[in-house]
């Protein structure tokens, strides 16, 4: 007989409902994913919610930012947002951080960075508000049914357990039991249906399509030639290709490679694209850990191959989590705006200090990898990728072994194996240094302004030491790329 | 480049070797699952493993003990187990606790009470030890998979999330990721391969199979035209319907009027029984919540079925957590050793006093479902099971709504609602009263030896109060049921 316990209702109509029923109140922080990418429509709509409400002050803990998210500023101005984390930030957004209009410098993390902040206690969160392309009435959700289904939930996930409440934004709300849960009803305090969450349809807006100019092409030769002819992919080989048009291009040599063997990769990890989702329906890759997908198909793929694994970005990427998948990486392919010297990887800002990108996952899988490739033109747009210092240092050089570039392949000389194994099969390659000097004929050198100054945004390390400041410039860099 | 951080290698070939890489020391509190029942050889070849290492003192955590964890008795005896918690005891193990075995008093508590104590730090883990019939080599481990597959693995879930440490037993080692993951990799620390987690065809063991007897028919015909002749069962309705003999029954007749009306159950939660995996294939049930599978053929169900979910005991019936499961019954059916005249149930106890049940999931179930139905026959085995008061109180009188018996329904005087529906349809029913009037004319009333003295169990009610005590008994009261 029920007494007073009873299942909450835990549907409202309205994010401003939802702001109200869960107690959301000045000063505190809340959390957001960018599963949706450029088509998220739930960030500034729940702040709009929440400037009704005349709540104030809050700490805003994004998993990232994108340009879709430029209206964020006019939250910045009136004092509803004084905070924010994120790990990027871009556009009309990114220079108003630039030019000061933030009195809190930013925190940028790494997705395992945020991930270990959000659980250690150093960013708590009060309330998540979570994106879901479906919920049921009791609150159990994923993102890979419904119109705006994205695919993986992986941000969303480990919000949902570390959160002290959680909200479901969602456009697709069943009566019955979903047949997929990402996140369990155990974890939804209340659900808020609204029009629409966004636009799928942008997820893949950005750098995730396929390059087939003659600068990319020969960069994945060269990658495809370095992972072959040394051995470095083999069969029973786990890896991480990134998002970048160069990865995808890459894919398609090591298919050939693969299926011609009759090899095949363990498993993938990480940003989940349309390459990976064939190279599993094809048989070269047994098996995709996807903590965010990059391609609406992987929705569908989740939901019907049993080997497609939709993982929470603490089994991901946390530093804390031993287990986190990461730590058995065999080989990594990142992308990178700078890479210097010292082998240092700027992928945050351009060489003028704009602020045009985001860490992701770059120092986790740099970091946890047995080997990291670094992936990128010797030039971009007549300006040098290598350079002598990186603007803004998001990977350190120590973690980063291999670089390949149009003009060839630079190896740390610390990694002995690699050269001899290049060398003997008559593979050339560089020292960075040949690498600098050859842009620098090229191109010249751009001349970096003086740094300095008041700190606009802070690049954490994985464990939450800052490793490089951002400072305010009156400049406002443009709008590139 | 993988500089210290790695994926650690997890597997073990031993228990003793678990034993020792996971720490366990003196004094630590470690859980088991009972998912394998009557089948489970894990539970023991631990505490072998632990004797040998000299490890004592340990307090047992057991999600539940079976009579084949008779064997407990040696590891109390000697000092390796100083303290036990359990949903129930039985046999040799359950008189061994009767007679005074123990020093300290066993904790019994409910499914639901369990996982809140082990949460809120009253019963904190130290190691979990979870018996798995599949694991890979990075600690994903399943129920599903194997040679023992046993279906779900809630109770293991749950402990996986809550103990400071998690050891997955399992005797079967994948070294590619499981297609189908309970327990993440997240939470596995040690991964022991041994040669046999137990027996799987002993699942089914116990008070598990239909009953055909004419006194479990009577009840089930009770029952049946109690829900729907009142309109209790009607579309759309949830349910969970217990693993007695009489509830597979029920099903039975329940099928024939939902197929012929095109109902359906909108969901069934609890333990699943072959009868309930039935429903969910002949599409009058639509999903299945499954904490516990009473079934081995669970396993391929939870692997194919979409609608088939496995839960983790916390969202089974934590009453710390508002969106347990329990919360949404509309109907329950449970059994009962003993039923008084204040409708307080004993599921624990003969009328004797000897242990030989297990209280559940039954005070979850009753407090939380807006209708709670106990079913029992009014006499077994010349021992009537109405009587004045219960040996042993584990469910209180106010959550029960409805008893019924071989000799008809009796509806609590609180429900007029229900007395007023079964008068419209002309179905007799009684008070409590009468049928323990007819219980005692027809086998009198069992004389109760005297209770008091040292007790040797507390029965907590489901937020860690002591409903009630079993005290200590020189005689053995035989070995019956």
């Amino acid at each position: 007989m029920k007494v007073d316990a009873a299942f909450p209702d835990k549907v409202v109509r309205s994010l401003e409902d939802a702001v109200e029923r869960i107690g959301l109140g000045d000063g505190m922080t809340v959390s957001f994913h960018h599963h949706l990418r450029e088509g998220d429509r739930v960030l500034l709509a729940v702040l709009e919610a929440v400037r009704k409400k005349g709540i104030r002050g809050l700490t805003l803990c994004a998993s990232s930012l994108m340009r879709c998210h430029d209206g964020l500023i006019d939250f910045l101005r009136d004092g509803t947002v004084i905070r924010v984390d994120s790990s990027g930030l871009r556009g009309r957004l990114g220079q108003f951080v630039r030019q000061g209009g933030m009195k809190q410098p930013v925190i940028l993390r790494s997705h395992g960075g945020r991930a270990r902040a959000v659980a250690d206690g150093e960013r708590a969160i009060d309330i998540a508000f979570i994106a879901a392309s479906a919920s049921d009435i009791y609150g159990n959700a994923n993102g890979v049914q419904g119109d705006n289904a994205f695919g993986s939930l992986g941000y969303g996930i480990w919000d949902s357990f570390q959160a002290k409440k959680t909200v479901i934004v969602t456009d697709h709300l069943s009566q019955s039991l979903l047949p997929y849960i990402s996140i369990s009803q155990s974890h939804t305090d209340c659900i808020a249906v609204v029009d629409s969450i966004g636009n799928r349809g942008l997820l893949k807006a950005g750098a995730l399509a396929e390059k087939s100019d003659p600068l990319s092409t020969a960069i994945a030769k060269n990658v495809a030639t370095l992972l072959l002819a040394t051995g470095i992919a083999r069969n029973g080989s786990s890896i991480q290709m990134g998002s970048g048009g160069v990865s995808l291009k890459v894919i398609r040599y090591l298919k050939e490679a693969f299926l011609e063997r009759g090899w095949r990769f363990r498993h993938a990890v990480g940003g989940i694209t349309g390459g990976l989702l064939n190279a599993l329906e094809e048989g070269w890759i047994e098996a995709l850990m996807d903590v965010q997908s990059f391609d609406p198909a992987a929705a569908v793929s989740i939901l019907r191959n049993r080997n497609h694994h939709e993982i929470d970005v603490n089994t991901y990427a946390n530093p804390d989590n031993p287990s986190n998948m990461v730590n058995d990486l065999d080989i990594a392919i990142l992308s990178a705006l700078e890479i210097d010297l010292d082998w240092n990887i700027n992928v945050l800002t351009g060489s003028d200090g704009v602020l045009m990108g985001a860490i992701g996952g770059h120092p986790d899988v740099a970091e946890a990898s047995k080997l990291t490739i670094v992936v990128a033109p010797l030039i971009r747009e007549r300006i040098p990728i290598v350079v002598d210092r990186v603007r803004t240092v998001v990977t350190p050089g120590k973690d980063i072994d291999i670089f390949v570039c149009d003009w060839g392949i630079a190896v740390k000389e610390e990694r002995e194996d690699i050269r001899r194994s290049l060398t003997e099969k008559g593979i050339r390659f560089h020292t960075m240094k040949e690498l600098f000097e050859k842009a620098t004929r090229l191109v010249g050198q751009v001349k970096k302004e003086e740094t300095g100054g008041r700190p606009v945004a802070w690049v954490q390390d994985r464990r939450g030491r800052v490793l490089s400041e951002i400072y305010e410039s009156e400049t406002s860099g443009g709008e590139h790329r």
